[in-house]
């Protein structure tokens, strides 16, 4: 129950909720009443012996409190002068308005891919990892420590990558980033300095990639893309290449398995680099997901990965296997302190080691590979008063490719704007000098809305489909 | 009380602890027996009911070990052929052998600069700032987010900077950073596009930030230092000024009030930007910290701050207090996702707005306060039969300077090097084109070693001391 009392003039709002609860609401009253200014500085505060009297509390619990209150600099404690609020505790505000970033407006349904659902989230078995890893962190892992990142993550990772995703590597050729972008750019910062010009991508990617590229002065080529996925033949002398081996980014399909040969021999031949991103591999709903790339020439694969799609983005944590003889050029480029926090790389360890990422992964899959069988039905459904709608790609990770009839793609975007359902067409994923047969068509995130948002969103797609 | 059951031909090792105990321990000991290759790949296992009846445990205890082994890819499953060993759980390690990074030899006692007392984090208050602020945000806070970092945070920061260090912000002005470096490369990068070329600094700092900033293609320029502390009025042309106003690092001086004032008037009259690095600004020990420079003029002046030393550098976790009209800039060079761990950035705001930061900040400054006094102390004791050294700089952060006789302190820093005892010499600290009085000194990070050396640490020193 909770008492208002006033009192200095302003009202304190306390529950009286034991002795420390006490001094606890007392002290959050006063910093309150100090805060908003309806305790003006300089106001001189009654003595610890008459507020308590007037609350009826132990003078101990308002001494106590005002003591809090000095020392966070609200209040000020001066021989003879008494206890009064602070001069520089309540600030008037800046003369310039700052700018307000105006909010991107929020859609109803979003089925923009790139995003897990966040709603699942394994927030307690995060925070019971969390409390595991604190718990035999020795102290100084709390300090600026390796540039590679955690070697207990860099453990963790190798044992996991080999066995989810047949990587050949090493905790000492492992590097921790914050993130697949942070990865890249340290990659273009090195490729850069090695006196690459030109890299090698896929017809259909996201541009932020490619842009990130360009920051580190890179140009982007883009490769051809057919039925059978990139085509690698195609390489020549770039000093790099960027592909999705596991599932085409947006498309869906697996490198052909002779393409993947044609990548490695060509890094072979000609010393290029191959950046594998395996943006989302043990999402494979059909099989056993395909090994990486980088199994089999290691020497010639940077393995890069990502905690983004399997767990959340805003851990911003990635990695990346690296050739043996990269390792100091990308150590380099990271610098010696530009590394993520110890404490999250620590909590996935812990995650890894423990199981309970797999387990999470596993019950992930189920729930994604659940909405990817409602999407294909009630696609499926709309046949034969709506027009044949293909969802093609692998039965793997969290989109899905709608092909749509020639030409309808940017209408049925902007219908589904007006409805309040954010989508992407194929286009928004097109390289500029793409070499690939024209297609309308959608990239659908199912991984992307909650739970509780997943069968609207279902809904609104079906009716913005022609 | 672990049994030691043979089966299969290797040992499994078992706690039997109710059902999911006996399955947890199954499934471990059955994947350990993969991964050191004692079940070697292609192993057929024994069926479930037969490895049961061997174990003395129900068969779905089994069969669910065995289904979630086949789920991380230990194993696999296939109609008509059992249970065997996945072909690829173990692999071959790569062919060439990873380079081996030669660990830094560790001090006996480390008194360098720089790091807290990594022992004291106070871990059992961060996970509980941990928990309520996973149990409190919104699913859409582990995505990608504003660039800035966490509104929650930037809110709390605000608030905290306004109170604690006289700072006048705003959340819309912060932007959170992966610790200080991250911060000035950023700086760096927007003041090299607006066209500046020469940064002054201090004559005495930190190689790695004039490292950052000749990084980011500025030149660094010395300014004059005397007993005042840096002398700001012999800025020119430079288009900005980095200083530690506070607390000089790593003289320990504060930042005279004329010169204070000066700093203002040159940003003022020659719209240069001045950096205020306010690394350490919490500590101070004899009065109330002087506050920010920010707050004299926050159109020109940056504040930066950090939680590597109030907390721990392994967090990284930093700050921006911006000018309103460097914003945009800041955060088109952070890039849209270049940020850092949103679960770290929510647990310190709560940290923040629960006082759980307040108070580790008063009782690490109890903390810092003894080990200072001890040191004076203990240089005091030493004379009359050492020579006189003299502890300066203000009562206040992590470090003091003890001044030691002209021509000695190489040889001070060696002999200390043999006793396994690291230290930091002022020469180290000294820019190339550094204009003040040459002096012989040590810079003591009193903060750095855990309190169980510390005691050791002192008398290390004292044995070294002239």
């Amino acid at each position: 129950m909770a008492n208002s009392w006033a009192t200095l003039g302003v009202d304190l709002h306390l529950e009286p909720a034991g002795s420390s609860g006490l001094r606890r609401g007392l002290t959050d009253a006063l910093r309150d009443a100090v805060r908003t200014g309806r305790l003006a500085p300089g106001t001189r505060l009654p003595s610890s012996r008459s507020l308590a009297a007037d609350l009826g509390i132990a003078r101990n619990t308002v001494a106590e409190a005002y003591a809090d209150l000095v020392a966070e600099g609200w209040l000020t404690a001066r021989q003879g002068s008494g206890t009064r609020v602070g001069e520089r505790a309540a600030l008037p505000p800046a003369d310039t308005a700052p700018p307000r970033r105006r909010e991107p407006e929020r859609p109803l349904y979003n089925l923009v891919p790139g995003t897990p659902d966040l709603a699942a989230f394994p927030r307690t078995e995060w925070l019971k990892a969390a409390r595991r890893a604190l718990a035999t962190a020795p102290f100084d892992a709390l300090g600026y420590g390796d540039p590679r990142g955690r070697p207990e993550l860099r453990t963790a990772l190798a044992g996991y990558l080999a066995r989810a995703r047949g990587v050949r590597t090493d905790p000492e050729t492992i590097v921790i980033t914050a993130g697949f972008s942070h990865a890249l750019r340290l990659l273009g910062l090195v490729l850069r300095a090695r006196g690459v010009r030109t890299v090698a991508v896929e017809s259909y990617g996201l541009d932020v990639h490619w842009g990130l590229l360009k920051g580190a002065g890179l140009a982007t080529r883009a490769l051809p893309y057919d039925e059978l996925g990139t085509d690698t033949g195609a390489l020549g002398d770039e000093g790099a290449v960027l592909v999705t081996p596991a599932h085409q980014f947006p498309m869906g399909t697996p490198l052909h398995p002779g393409r993947r040969t044609a990548v490695v021999e060509w890094a072979r031949r000609t010393g290029g680099l191959v950046l594998e991103d395996d943006y989302d591999g043990e999402f494979r709903y059909d099989r056993q997901p395909v090994g990486a790339l980088q199994g089999r020439d290691p020497d010639h694969v940077v393995h890069l990965g990502t905690a983004s799609k399997s767990l959340a983005p805003g851990l911003r944590l990635g990695w990346m296997a690296l050739p043996p003889s990269l390792v100091e050029e990308v150590v380099a480029a990271k610098g010696p302190i530009d590394t993520c926090g110890v404490l999250d790389q620590l909590t996935l360890a812990e995650f890894l080691t423990s199981g309970a990422y797999d387990r999470h992964v596993r019950s992930s899959r189920l729930r994604y590979r659940r909405r990817r069988d409602a999407l294909a039905a009630a696609v499926a459904g709309r046949a034969p008063e709506g027009s044949r709608i293909e969802v093609t790609g692998i039965a793997a990770g969290l989109h899905a490719v709608l092909r749509l009839p020639p030409g309808t793609e940017q209408s049925v975007i902007q219908a589904a704007t007006w409805q309040g359902l954010a989508l992407h067409g194929l286009a928004f994923h097109r390289h500029e000098q793409a070499v690939a047969e024209p297609l309308d068509a959608l990239v659908v995130g199912y991984g992307t809305p909650p739970d509780s948002a997943w069968a609207g969103a279902l809904e609104a797609l079906c009716k913005v489909l022609p």
